[in-house]
């Protein structure tokens, strides 16, 4: 008899693999590699950034990157912090801090700090894509 | 024989579910009393607000809360806009608006707008509670 225990899923592998995913795409972002960066996300991604409407969708997201990678200076990088995936190894999502560089109106490198939450489902082809992404700003950490 | 298929969560009805808890905090939220609104996060939530460290923890957040409310012209609400639901029926995230009024310097009441995204694990008694609350500004409405 099959139970129903065969489908038990390892949440804490599958949380391993959303962290290194997460390190990954950080990466990724630093090649400026718009159709990389945006590979991470599924079809249907939402992203919530600071003071603007919800940016939906891969078309409207490839925009928005290729927006950002050809801004003077721009550099992003983040690290994971801590992630928790749903009993079904179907969902989950991850606690992040980033740190994004660029020229000021003076073209002097200027750096804002953010901390955020994305949550992530697992795809019928087994690999987790981004669906959600959120961020705000943070404290500057001290030097 | 019992099959897996037993187990199986309806999505679309707690989806659902969690749209009228968020309808339902909004309105608890109006009452002002802190014990009632902080009873719909788990007891290791974590809050992102914009230009602050991370909030964690059910009693930081009281105090947050508390801090809130006795804000002077303080009033908060919100609308879910959307919802989706892990296989397993643990583990669920609401997309939402929310608008925030304060008094401003010259004690008139000054509005902001935002939107965010909350994360919910169903507990162990079978009630969902928010593990996640992050949001940031988004342009306010066209009037």
């Amino acid at each position: 008899m099959i139970s129903c225990d065969d489908k038990k899923v390892d949440i804490k592998s599958e949380s391993e693999k959303l962290m290194q995913l997460s390190r990954d795409w950080s990466l990724t972002a630093a090649t400026g590699n718009v159709d990389s960066i945006i590979s991470y996300w599924a079809d249907d991604a939402v992203i919530l950034t600071p003071g603007a409407p919800p940016i939906r969708g891969i078309s409207s997201i490839r925009d928005y990157v290729a927006g950002a990678v050809n801004t003077p200076g721009f550099k992003i990088s983040w690290v994971p912090l801590s992630a928790d995936v749903s009993e079904s190894g179907d969902m989950g999502y991850i606690f992040e801090e980033n740190e994004v560089t660029m020229n000021d109106s003076s073209g002097k490198p200027s750096t804002t700090y953010n901390k955020g939450i994305t949550i992530w489902k697992k795809q019928s082809d087994g690999n987790w894509k981004n669906v959600v992404d959120a961020w705000n700003a943070r404290p500057a950490p001290e030097k």
